[in-house]
């Protein structure tokens, strides 16, 4: 018996990180591969106390069905904090509420692509983002970014060519999988862009509140005046992705396909974490939260960069980022990573080999190693076995 | 400026329902719209200890990221619970968790459906998996019903001549929105007829276990031996919707396919619902709760239908359930449910008119009313008002 799976089935395929999160999964092993938050951060008495007072409450309405955009007073919350980075003139009109930003991927990839639709990207780009959109059977572009973001000229090129660019998607803020982030300058000129070419920006932003460094810019959709721009957003960094709250915050034309879509797919998100993260915003204090956070991650980034640039050969290229989870290796050419990404494992430490990120071809000799959640002992213990897997190679 | 969506967002509708309860939403409004749990009857108490338990004793793990098929005990209970209606030789490993079985309507739509293909459904049959299919831009054929089920010989004469046909999408407990019920016999002839002609079973089953009497009959899935049947459960009904639980529960070459979405779509369910649930399975009796459930709804289902045949002109065929939540109503052919939805609704009533539930056509005479979440005193005075809308027309 052979059985006839629709044709997208042929292109979707495994997360490459999730699979090497379960090879890393044993307890000896110190695994950089993850992006995931610091669990002993977590803020778990708040949520006892928050979870009561719900159920106390409001319990009723917290396990019953509830309107697919999501708790109103969670969703005026999420406007306070997103004109703070410049995004002004929205209401909650203006946000759904989604399954983490990773379920605003999909929604947008569903929304917009038809199948030989292109998306246009940044190279390298977020892996779960590619999956997520190779589900409509799309083509990628990608654009070669220097330390600003994309380079226009490339962009425009392209632009300028293809008729089916539905949408260009892009991590402005310590980009996922290389830590860039976007100068403001250039997020204006590539507002400008998508207005000159007819075409809508997806800017997914988890990361830009764990910034250890500088001020953070306004985002993209700040410089939106035409209504291009969706932006995706979470709470997964900054308070527990277990509970998957992301939004989307778009125009109202632009929001009510996403409400449509995400009646279809899973009718609302989960009513009682709408309403325990509402009271957590409502009885503790989030920013500070966030800078608990931000001195924890800086210090174990600090730790990890010193670590490699005491043990790793000068010739191994580092990125290091201002803000977010990861550090991107660049190696030189004949260095592929999948292989060292063996030897690694045999030494038990782990990492993502970066080849996955790049959605057509390239970046054999790249990898990305996440800090956020191994502790400081840990740290300076994985790039010392890290180090010894290179030496072999 | 007009945005470019994809073509399948012009066939992707709001849902007649959710309309509807946003226009019900008043609350001098009786609305027998939404299939909606009575929410007085829902373990707050008990979701207070899980709660606090999961994050006592698992707090770390609860708000992590988490494996993508989900937690496995919970996993676990689910199989045994579902050996209960005769589904065998099934392990963790064929159970995926979703957010609701609404969910896994969506990904079957993503998984076997390019567009063009058929989807052989129940004629009337669920607004949601309609609604969720369709952003596939697949086709719809409906097979009429009598008392038992699909009417055999027209299913197998559309079988016989269509090769598309992706899988045939059934509910087979208390139907929504008809409240039927498939006979033993006609189940095992279904299995039988997608192994002849190649095809899958979808067998959506929210309401089996809310039984008011009668044994439960296996499962659609207890008959198949070849692995062709997708079964669809969820705690929405016996525990709270709110929570957004639901599974998939299929043969291990499907349910891989399944798990290639989920990780796409939003990566897994909620953390922490996960191990609540899987609590609540361990501290509390789930059996004990559904035979009180099942007390409460009998009385209002029992209610409701000496209350229409009281009131009601002969000519309104009233279908009565063995379970679940809905009573059907067919009015003469000359009647526009639409038309007495609005005049339903100058008398503050609601209930869902059977026209959507009809992807081709059909219906404009039946409706469809919930009788859960009303309480006694309000059904009385509901169906009160229905029979005066009905008598003015």
């Amino acid at each position: 018996m052979a059985i006839r799976f629709a044709q997208r089935m042929d292109v979707v395929k495994a997360s490459t990180i999730r699979e090497i999160l379960k090879l890393a999964a044993s307890p000896d092993i110190i695994s950089f591969g993850g992006g995931m938050p610091a669990p002993e951060l977590f803020p778990i008495q708040e949520m006892k106390e928050v979870s009561l007072k719900v159920l106390d409450e409001d319990g009723q309405k917290a396990l019953q069905y509830a309107p697919t955009d999501g708790f109103l007073p969670l969703r005026e919350k999420i406007v306070k904090r997103l004109n703070r980075v410049g995004i002004k003139g929205i209401s909650a009109g203006n946000i759904l509420l989604t399954s983490g930003s990773q379920q605003g991927l999909d929604f947008s990839g569903k929304i917009f692509l038809d199948p030989g639709d292109a998306v246009v990207l940044e190279k390298p780009s977020y892996l779960g983002a590619i999956n997520a959109f190779k589900a409509y059977e799309c083509k990628f572009i990608d654009i070669p970014m220097d330390d600003e973001g994309m380079i226009m000229e490339e962009l425009e090129a392209v632009l300028k060519n293809n008729e089916n660019v539905k949408f260009i998607y892009v991590i402005p803020d310590f980009q996922n999988p290389t830590g860039k982030t976007w100068s403001v300058e250039r997020r204006k000129q590539l507002v400008h862009m998508a207005c000159k070419y007819d075409t809508i920006i997806v800017e997914d932003n988890p990361y830009y509140e764990l910034r250890y460094e500088g001020e953070i810019p306004p985002a993209i959709k700040a410089f939106d005046t035409e209504g291009r721009v969706v932006f995706l957003g979470t709470f997964s960094k900054t308070l527990s992705p277990g509970l998957r709250m992301g939004w989307i915050c778009a125009s109202e034309e632009i929001l009510n396909k996403y409400n449509l879509i995400k009646q279809g797919s899973d009718l609302q998100v989960n009513s009682m974490t709408q309403r325990e993260i509402n009271t957590y915003l409502e009885m503790y204090n989030l920013d500070e939260r966030i800078e608990m956070l931000k001195g924890v991650y800086k210090k174990r980034r600090d730790l990890m960069v010193e670590e490699m640039k005491k043990n790793f050969p000068p010739e191994v290229k580092i990125y290091v980022p201002q803000g977010g989870l990861f550090v991107w290796l660049e190696f030189p050419e004949n260095v592929n990573t999948l292989d060292l990404f063996k030897k690694a494992l045999e030494k038990n430490v782990a990492f993502v080999p970066g080849d996955p990120f790049y959605p057509n071809e390239g970046g054999q000799n790249t990898c990305r190693l996440s800090f956020s959640s191994m502790t400081e002992d840990k740290i300076v213990e994985g790039i010392g076995r890290l180090a010894a897997a290179i030496k072999e190679m």
